[in-house]
This record gives structure tokens, sequence and C-alpha cells, in this order.
């Protein structure tokens, strides 16, 4: 049974999930758009399994369709990349009344949505995520960005899609390594406000109940989006574990990816929430459990003094405090405001990092 | 006598016009943002002349300045020069509390003003037009944008700045050429809605006038601006002449100026306006004769055919219709819907083009 959530920042749409709905996708998408040309923008592997689909599908509904293929892999979301799709837009003669269909993962709904949200100063896209991760992340927010050489979504803009479809049957094919990304933000949401989520996942649930928990998992990011659209304060809750996890990203030169950094993030910021004496006793060792169970990871063989050190880059230039936010049981969260240079002791609270 | 005009789109700001207030740009730029980093953002010409003087006020202000010097010229407001800007960006250190500081024309303050509506999702930035032209056109507006191979402005942002400062001074160091560019968008303003613009520029006044001009033709483009700040009906008022002149400047590979092409272009849509009886009988001599006073061309030696292709290439996609709009008497304007088709017909009723 197809459901589907309203995501409502200053442009209202539908995150529409459903088993086998990649194949209606375009009278889906027709209920919010005219016919007109759509432009296909998805990675070499992607394509191999899903554009026929979504092309025909366009194409019975009404829409003319052209296509842009582009290498997997983050090296893509770059400017060079980005270049040649704005090329491919104007040679191929795409109008701002026209559309751009982001087939993929997250590097595709980034880089595909930052072109929508410049070429000729702004156009219509729709995501169609692929990977769990981007099902449950990258498409509610509307936050679109390319790389440059300097970090990794260092360019970008806000700028929402007029309909996300999420075709649960298209999870069935990611590697393990690349579901459990999507697991890791999952059970984030779970420990940010939903007991019940993360129980699914600790009862092994997951596979029975990826459409309800996709669901959640879009209402509960909405609704911090829809009180913060622009992230100036609220939708920070949405970093829980993201502060140590990106630094692990960031010093594994991103070999480590997002959502096994989370994971080790939030065992972290759950050691160190029980140590401060703000969070209920053994709720870091149940996040310990449930990530083992989704083959995630609670340790990382960097030190606290280099995670803090490599957060800290970032944060500097911004003042001399810095916010976690700090599980107080499952299902709840807080803000912690501290200053920025106690971060490598805080860290060394944890027995997630080496000594 | 510094004057200001407030431009209310979703954010408002003050465009301040003044001689000599470069000088004290950093204390004007103060009174609507707390010292922070300034990037100053100048082509090769414009550093020479006035970078120092910026600079050197802004640090009296409290803030600290580097400063990205890019080549003179359109061809610097590429998806490279842009990248570049990018990585100077983040090289520096520059966060999103952090300001741009656009110093130059419009190449500039398109480029520099992508580049804030982009890094890091969005930053503040300050134009000061140093062109007639930027001053009264790309100042107003928040239009940001790059050309690509396909064409010019092709990929961009609407992205407000924070203060606009207008140093009349400055543009008495501009070349005959260019300052007749920005002669032809004020003698625009004029036709569109005040007479008294138009006198000016037909007694021959304008440099005693300079900064009332300037006053006039920022309000005139604001109060259209505010009425449709995202270009979707309104706003098209402002593209009087421009139908015919973009396609001069195409065919002529961008030999032809912009302020140039729209001046030939107001010839044309005036001709076609009496030819059709909707234009006061003598308007479109009087526009001829002001253009010549102001060192403006009165005819193109493209032929009607040829510039009604070139301007159908943009507009075909839309549909059937094209809406050119018309002078009815000097201070008022017209909205003519017609067949796209019928495009180089109308333009062969003007005397502007060759038979």
């Amino acid at each position: 049974m197809m459901e589907s959530v309203t995501v409502g920042a200053s442009k209202k749409y539908e995150v529409i999930i459903g088993s086998g709905i990649l194949r209606d996708c375009g009278e889906l998408i027709s209920r919010v758009k005219a016919p007109c040309l759509a432009c296909i923008v998805t990675d070499d592997i992607v394509d191999g399994l899903y554009a026929d689909t979504v092309e025909e599908s366009l194409r019975s509904a009404g829409f003319s369709v052209v296509k842009h293929v582009f290498p997997n892999g983050e090296q893509s979301k770059c400017l060079e990349c980005y270049g040649r799709l704005l090329d491919v837009l104007s040679a191929e003669g795409v109008t701002r009344t026209d559309l751009i269909v982001a087939l993929g993962g997250g590097v595709c709904g980034d880089m595909a949505g930052f072109a929508a949200a410049t070429y000729l100063r702004g156009m219509d896209y729709v995501q169609i995520p692929t990977t769990f991760l981007a099902a449950i992340d990258s498409s509610v927010g509307g936050k679109t960005a390319i790389d440059i050489s300097a970090g990794k979504n260092l360019v970008g803009a806000f700028h929402q899609p007029i309909e996300v479809i999420c075709d649960t049957d298209t999870l069935s094919t990611l590697r393990p390594e690349t579901f459990a990304d999507g697991a890791a933000e999952a059970i984030k949401y779970g420990v940010l406000s939903d007991p019940e989520i993360f129980d699914i996942f600790s009862e092994g649930r997951i596979r029975e109940e990826l459409q309800h928990v996709i669901k959640r998992s879009v209402e509960i990011k909405s609704e911090y989006v829809e009180k913060d659209e622009f992230d100036t304060g609220l939708r920070m809750y949405l970093n829980l574990g993201h502060t140590p996890g990106h630094a692990m990203e960031k010093l594994s030169h991103f070999s480590v990816t997002h959502g096994h950094a989370v994971a080790t993030g939030m065992v972290m910021v759950a050691d160190i929430s029980e140590k401060l004496g703000f969070c209920e006793a053994g709720t870091a060792e149940r996040i310990r459990q449930v990530l083992l169970k989704n083959q995630l990871p609670i340790s990382t063989s960097f030190g606290a003094a280099e995670l803090g050190e490599a957060a800290l880059t970032d944060k500097k230039r911004r003042g001399a405090s810095i916010r976690l936010i700090l599980p107080v049981r499952i299902g709840e969260c807080m803000l912690y405001e501290t200053d920025a240079e106690k971060l490598p002791e805080l860290f060394a609270m944890s027995e997630a990092v080496e000594g």
C-alpha cells in the first residue's frame, strides 16, 4: 500500500512511499506537474537498473524525456560534473518550466537538485531516491550541494523538490553496507524521538517494516525542517552523532561512510551524556546493541584528540562555543552548549575512541 | 548630499547614492552588518582604481579584509572563475556569517552575487557598482548569474544584497561608450514611466543630474521588482526594447553591448507601436533624438528576418505567443501579446532595421 507524507517547508510537497511505485512515477509526477520535457539525471549504475522503467512511465504519462548519465560516486558531485549537466540541459533545450528527475542516491539528488536550483535561476525537480539513506535524509529538507576541493557540500542552495517518490523495492538491491548507512540515520531518528523505530531495529524487523520506518523518518525530519527551513536553529538536533561523525569521515578521507561514522558518533555522544549525568543509565549500551545487530560499527580507531581537532577546524571561526546533541533516553535528546576547546576532553569520555 | 532608496523585496535593503561615499563604505556597511571577515571581489581594472579605498574604509570600520581579483571582462563570468572564487572563499576561511563585497560592474556583481548565493548555501553580500549600468540595473532585483557556453546568464540565483553603495564619482572615470550603456537603460526608465528622466537626457543635463537619475531609476526598477520578485509577470515591462536588443547582442556575438542594443531595440518597438496605432505620433522620433544626443545608436545592420529568428530561438519552446512591451507615449507603455511567428513581420515595420 502506497503512503505519503506532506513535507511543508516554504513550498509543500509529498514524499510518496510504496513498493513497486517506480513504474507509476509518470502518473504520480503528472499529479503535480503538467507534462513537459523531463530530464532524468542518474549515475551509470542506477541507469542500468531503473532508468528504463522511469523513462517509460514518464512517456506513458505524456512527458518528453531526455537523460543525462554521470559516473557513480562522490567524485561526481563536483563543479565539472555540475557544469556538464548544465551544458546538457541547455543543449536539450530545457526551459525553466520543464523538469529535472533526480534518480539515484544522495550524490545524484544533491547535484541534480543544485542544477535545478540554479539553471535559469531555478526550475522544478523531482527526487526518486534509490538508497535507504537518500530516502530518509537528502529527500527531505531541500538542501542541495556540490563539493569543492576544500570540502564536501561547501556550495549549494536550498531548493525544495516538487515531489519525492520512494519505491521501497529499489532499496532491496542495495549492498548490505549501503543499506546499513541508511539504517544508521533511521536509528538516529529513533534515538531522537521515536522509541518504536528503535525497537524495530533492535528486534531485527527492519526488512519487514521498511516502508513504515521510512515514513516515520521522513515525518520526523520534516517536523524539524518545517520549523527551521534555513537551518539556523532547531534543525541542529538532526545532527545527533554528526559532530564526531563528520570528524571521522574527514580523518578517514571519506573512506568511512556517512552512516557508519554517524553510528559511532551516536555511541560517543551517548557515552558522554551518561558520564555527564544527563542520560538514563544503559542508553549507550542499548545503542551499541542496536548498531551491532544492524551491521554498524560502535568504535573508531581514531583518538579523541585528533577527532576533537578535526571537529574544531570547521567551527573555530564561529566563536568559542560548540553545541552537541546528547541523548537523554531513547526517544529524547537535549542540546548541550560548551566551550569548543573542551571537545577533545569530552570525546575522551567515550570508550568508542582509541585511548 | 547622500540619498537612499529602500528596495523591498523578500528582504529589504538600501541603495545608497552619493558623491565620494566610497571612502565611507565601511561605516555604511557596518550599519547593516557587524564587523566580520569581508572578501572584496573585483576585476583587475577596478582593483587599481578603488580597491584600496574600499579596503581601508572597511578596516577602519573594524572589518577584516581579504581580496580576490579576476580578469576584467564578460569572459570572467564563467563556471571556472566562479569555481576559483569559491576556492578562495574557503581557503580564506570565509564562513556563512561573513561578507562578500562586489566592487565593479555587472560582471562582478553577477558572479560575486552568485557565489554569495551558493557558498555554504548562501551568505551576505554588498554591491558597490562602479558603472552607470550596474548602478541602475543589476544592483536592483537580486538576479545573480554566470554564463555557460550555451549562453549568457543561463545559471544563477535570486539573492538580494544587504546593501548597495553607489558612489557617483566612480562613474566619472567611465569611457563614453560605457557611460552610454547606462544612459540607454536610464532612458528606458524614462520611456517606461518617467518623462522627467527623459527630458534630462533630451536636454543634455545628465552629468549634472546623475545622482537624481540614478535614484529615480532605482525607484522605478524597485517598484516593478517588489511586485514581482521572481520575475513571473509584471517585471517583463523592464524588458522594453530587450526582445530585439537581445537578438542584436546574440547575432553580433556580443560585440554590440547591452545598452547599445537596447537603444536600437527601443526605437524598433516605438516604430512598431506607432505603425500598429498604439502610440502617440512622434514618440519614435523623440526617442531617436534623445538617443542620438546621448551617443547611442538608432539603427542596426541586421535584418528583420534574422533578428526575428534570433529572438524566437529562446522563446519557441514556451509556446506560440510572445509578449512585447510597446510605448504608448513617453512615460507609459503597454503589454502586447501576439503570435510568436509574427515577430519578423513586426520587426520589419521599423526603419531601424535593414530592409
